[in-house]
């Protein structure tokens, strides 16, 4: 019997990925249109993907100090030329020097690396969380991954033992989870985010959400939370967190703390789950000792950028011995994550310092891009305010906006006529007029009967913003 | 409930994967102590990694024109000093070319790619395929993965629906296959390779398998083939390629076929599973257009060698198109796989041509490394044929040699009142003595009563073969 959609792996058929969905495939066939100069019936000159935390593909440029490293990581014959590299093209000695250390660290790039990483380079992701958290990380439980996705699949599939198995969720969600859990045939458990309050923890949501799924019988193991959010672009209060932290301690969750936008925050500062129970430690000796967290970054998103890359890492704090082996052993499966994006995290935990001939350089680029996304931030969420039946938190942090939409019953009919979701149906028009391309709130979970659309904001240029304003506009004319 | 080895997933504690196992643990801890000055009490200088086929931790350089081009991806800022890289640093002007054409193409190697890779990069694959074989490709049936790994992954994870369906894997085998399988809690059925025939198919020991595990009520979906083989270092004949084939389109079976060590081919020619089933399209027409094949290939093996880069793809030949919507699903779930591996597919299937300025060195460079590793692995199979107890089939392809191997019963004694196997034992042995890993034919599955080990033939010079000589002869007469 050939492989058909029903009898193929229907863990797969069923796991849902919005980011890369029909609207995703939709807008690169326009693309190619475009290219192909064949774009003369579409009503856009461009498209822009606003679906996806891309930054390269849109304005962000990359860290200078990171590539060129990178150039001599993968041309060491470069150093036999230092004078040539300084003189006439303009590289830093500490471009050289780093470079050098990097290669007597990792070898070649094009070898595999031991399966958790290069040793050098998780020693020095421990002494960043060390600097940024004020408290001891131990390098041998840094794992280095090909971005924080190839992290949460590695643990999720430790934690889920079977059909059984529950994992509590944020909704709205980065559906990297949720489609996870489809995958293992897991159970996700979702709790909702409180839209109110800026897309905030509310710990008697998560609790009422744990009670009930233990009520029908779900072994709840790990509480996920995002933070900075994605899509919400929330940034967390530490009060939240520790409520988070005294909840999973009560119920002997595991915490998996997605921090992949720590420094995409706007708004407060942000506070390292590992940190705040640090803290919880200090202040209350022996009560936290058994709980364990799993803590995410990549090099994907922040200021660097570099998903193309695939770089990133998780820390383990408190696993089992054994279940460390299991995690290693799983790893191994897949060899190890690709070298030079673990240079590249090794670059993105350890930059230039003050003093340092690349340090100015550096620190202009780092500072004009966290300017720019500010300001392009500042600037949707302004057009969003002025747009009738939309309603949008400001901008906190991440790279997304999720406005509540409100559309006219016309509109929820002419959806369902397509079949298709209200939000989906809006936000297939706006690609189709517009050439811009968000994510439906659908795709994300939302609260019952409310909208959503999640846009990032890195495309360059406000015009984009003055097209949504107009498609938004007809799009209510039509269908009021 | 806190995680412990008795509450995790039971599918990755259940599963082995031994080429990064004890052994190789050990070997690193080896390694670390020699790096530290540490070594005094060690009866070895070094230690020899011949577990894994990882060219480039050993002998081999990276292909020149490669790195340069890569070089230019990481850090297109070089391209203002065209100039410069001419004259001081020795690029050719198709390095230049080749990759202005990757950038114009992919854009920053930093931004996500498409979830099945740079569409010029599938267009550059499947003009390759077609200049291997003699038939058209398409691109959009070609998917690039983060090597060949990750492609099995993707594959297996599709096929296998639940517990009950069962895949066809050689043994021995790269235990890769078992791994997955033993992950997605499918069947391994097994079939023999056939020793006395350099470790050959054999269509009646494969029909066998098939029938038991039929009988036994196993839904069998799928056959690999391992071409030039893993651990065996087979390369197949095309007759019994074609006898494969058959036998899949017989059984309705998907075939799929590890074809990374193409180009490590000592004897004879390699043989594609593609163009024998397009043949043997054109000799009976109508027959096999059922048959569906899935091709893999990686940047990891052969001359290349760029394993830390991950690197490589699949071609699908007559699947669903909705099951290859699930695969697309599935990759994107994973975002892409990493964009300079990508790159260097397509230099690896688009290499310099004759008249080019990269041309003669890379000719040099790619011939001297074939030339080297045909003499590695010949010095070592004249080692093995002198040694008592010890056959070897003469090295026809990929890295490795599987010699068997047979030991006193007092070694085997020895070995269980470790509580291992006595294969396991002797590799712990050879570990302990001279710092030579290899990995025990356990981890790869073989014959009962019959034991090997795999050792790659990629280290230099011919030191260490003498260690294994030596340390062989000293077991030997400790056991008798």
């Amino acid at each position: 019997m050939r492989l058909t959609v029903d009898n193929i792996n229907q863990h797969i058929v069923a796991a849902k990925y919005a980011v890369r969905g029909e609207l995703a495939v939709k807008s690169e066939e326009y693309r190619a249109k475009i290219a192909a100069g064949d774009a003369a019936d579409l009503p856009f000159e461009h498209v822009i993907s606003a679906n996806i935390g891309n930054p390269q593909q849109l304005d962000q440029k990359p860290l200078t100090f990171f590539r060129q490293v990178a150039s001599i990581l993968e041309n060491p014959q470069l150093l036999q030329s230092e004078e040539a590299l300084v003189q006439h093209l303009g590289y830093k000695t500490d471009v050289i020097e780093r470079a050098k250390w990097l290669l007597s660290k990792v070898g070649s790039v094009g070898a595999y690396s031991a399966s958790t990483g290069v040793p050098a380079i998780r020693e020095s992701v421990a002494k960043f969380i060390e600097r940024r958290d004020g408290f001891p990380a131990d390098p041998s439980k840094i794992y280095l991954s090909a971005g924080a996705s190839s992290g949460v699949n590695t643990l999720l599939h430790t934690i889920c033992a079977n059909p059984n198995t529950g994992i509590l969720i944020p909704i709205p969600q980065y559906p990297l989870y949720t489609a996870t859990l489809a995958l293992l045939n897991a159970k996700a458990v979702p709790y909702l985010l409180d839209e109110s309050k800026n897309w905030g923890t509310d710990l008697e949501i998560i609790r009422a959400s744990y009670d009930k799924a233990v009520e029908e019988g779900t072994d709840v193991r790990c509480i996920v939370i995002i933070n900075p959010g994605n899509p919400t672009g929330a940034s967390l209060p530490e009060e939240d967190i520790r409520a988070v932290l005294e909840f999973a301690n009560e119920k002997n969750l595991v915490v998996m703390a997605d921090e992949v936008y720590q420094t995409n925050v706007f708004v407060g500062k942000f506070h390292s789950f590992k940190a705040v129970l640090r803290r919880l430690q200090e202040e209350n000796p022996g009560k936290f000792d058994g709980l364990e967290l799993a803590s995410l970054h990549s090099i994907s998103k922040g200021m660097v950028g570099e998903c193309g890359h695939r770089g990133g890492y998780f820390e383990l704090v408190n696993f089992d011995p054994e279940v460390e082996a299991n995690i290693y052993k799983f790893i191994s499966i897949m060899l190890c994550s690709p070298v030079i994006g673990q240079c590249i995290v090794e670059l993105m935990v350890n930059p230039p310092k003050e003093g340092e001939p690349s340090y100015e350089l550096y620190q202009k680029e780092y500072n004009g891009i966290f300017e720019g996304l500010r300001e392009r931030a500042t600037a949707l969420h302004k057009a969003f305010a002025e747009m009738e039946g939309v309603e949008c938190a400001a901008p906190q942090g991440s790279m997304y906006l999720f406005p509540t939409i409100t559309l006219p019953e016309k509109a929820a009919e002419a959806a369902a006529a397509e079949g298709r979701k209200p939000d989906e149906f809006y936000c297939m028009r706006l690609l189709e007029a517009t050439g811009i391309c968000v994510v439906p709130g659908a795709g994300f979970g939302q609260k019952e009967g409310t909208l959503h659309f999640r846009t990032t904001f890195l495309a360059p240029g406000t015009e984009w913003v003055g097209s949504i304003v107009k498609f938004h506009q007809e799009f209510l004319d039509k269908y009021r």
